[in-house]
């Protein structure tokens, strides 16, 4: 034990959070289908900011007021609203420098039980531009995937055990939690071939009967968008 | 699919016991280290019936009842208890007929949340017993690894993924959920060296702290105590 290290665990869902302690300063949130790739990817693109919002009614009054507002529920656009939570919709020119509110399936419920700490947000499309910022704050850090309501789910804790990985090995991080070492230990096995290793996963087989593959895809490209999302008085903007 | 296949799934924690569907009739609740294994040993050794009560307060109770009780915390044997949870403590010849009861960390609260269905004790010592049994029983099967807090912890997943993984391959049980392929997989990556896949167990290492490596040892064991207990009226005998 070097006590001058830091300390990285991974959290399997915002259920769970409150186990871990008030130590982490800083919680990474992962949604990698596809919350947190349609934000990362968004704010890239030139979207002004984002505003995460846990209920569909919350994002009903936002639209009423004339904003622009993307909900997504089982994966699918909420009936009455533009778009749901495709990182491709969050491309459209259209949105350049616009506001959006955003409600999501698991990524926004992880958002809110994490919006006491510094909330910063990730994905397999930032992974090393994230993993390279963690290890210039020394702070502890603690990844909390969004899973599927409230269980775990394969990518978000392989994206998570990634940027676990990433951290130990620099050898600035250690961690205690087994949570954390199971993570870890699916990332090294499903790196080299996401995903063939995710085929099997609830997520993906739900959002393949929804014929959105091309989303599946994206989001599952490391390192193609060079972007931080940070939560900023409920806000989510570019670093 | 085939719908003729019963389910099985891991469920990593008590308090995500509630997530899972009222369909599973039959619960294998798992404490690897060391609860399930004790309770295993302790009745095929001849220990006519365990008693498991959540709290310590209960155990105090049955104490001054005349009781023989078994009380363990944070790995440690309860102050003013005869023992704890090792195997080897509920071994002893004077205990052979008599009536023991145990309250733990983690295992007897998982039994707890359990009750209302079918409980059955499945560790490493008893593994192909309980997969042959619930391979008769044609029912949706639950694996509820007792973790360690709430947290998972890698021990139960794996034994709990060693159980869902043989069930899977008979071809009479499918699966759906991402917490029972992550067990499967991490079962098939520990399986053939299991004492150095858990060497950077948290529960292990603090185990270790406790000096009770023998213990480890044998709860390790794969397929050394052919006995299934059962709870029978919140009463765990031999099936």
């Amino acid at each position: 034990m070097h006590s001058d290290r830091k300390t990285v665990e991974v959290c399997y869902s915002p259920s769970q959070f409150p186990l871990y302690g008030s130590n982490f300063e800083i919680v990474v949130v992962i949604d990698v289908l596809r919350a947190t790739s349609a934000i990362t990817t968004a704010l890239h693109k030139g979207v002004k900011e984002i505003i995460p919002v846990s209920s569909v009614e919350k994002a009903i009054e936002y639209r009423q007021r004339g904003f622009v507002v993307a909900a997504e529920r089982d994966g699918k656009v909420v009936e009455g609203f533009d778009f749901g939570n495709s990182p491709y919709a969050f491309m459209a020119p259209e949105l350049v420098g616009q506001t959006v509110v955003l409600t999501t399936t698991n990524g926004t419920k992880a958002i809110e039980v994490a919006k006491e700490r510094m909330v910063v947000i990730g994905c397999l499309n930032n992974l090393s531009t994230i993993c390279d910022w963690l290890l210039e704050q020394n702070k502890d850090v603690l990844v909390l995937a969004s899973g599927w309501k409230e269980k775990m789910n394969l990518e978000d804790t392989i994206c998570a055990g990634a940027i676990a990985d990433r951290l130990i090995e620099s050898r600035k991080f250690h961690s205690h939690e087994d949570s954390t070492i199971a993570a870890k230990f699916l990332f090294r096995s499903a790196r080299d071939n996401m995903y063939s290793f995710l085929r099997s996963s609830s997520h993906r087989r739900r959002l393949m009967q929804l014929k959105i593959q091309e989303d599946v895809k994206y989001c599952l490209m490391v390192d193609t968008v060079p972007c931080i999302p940070v939560l900023r008085d409920g806000v989510l903007v570019k670093m």
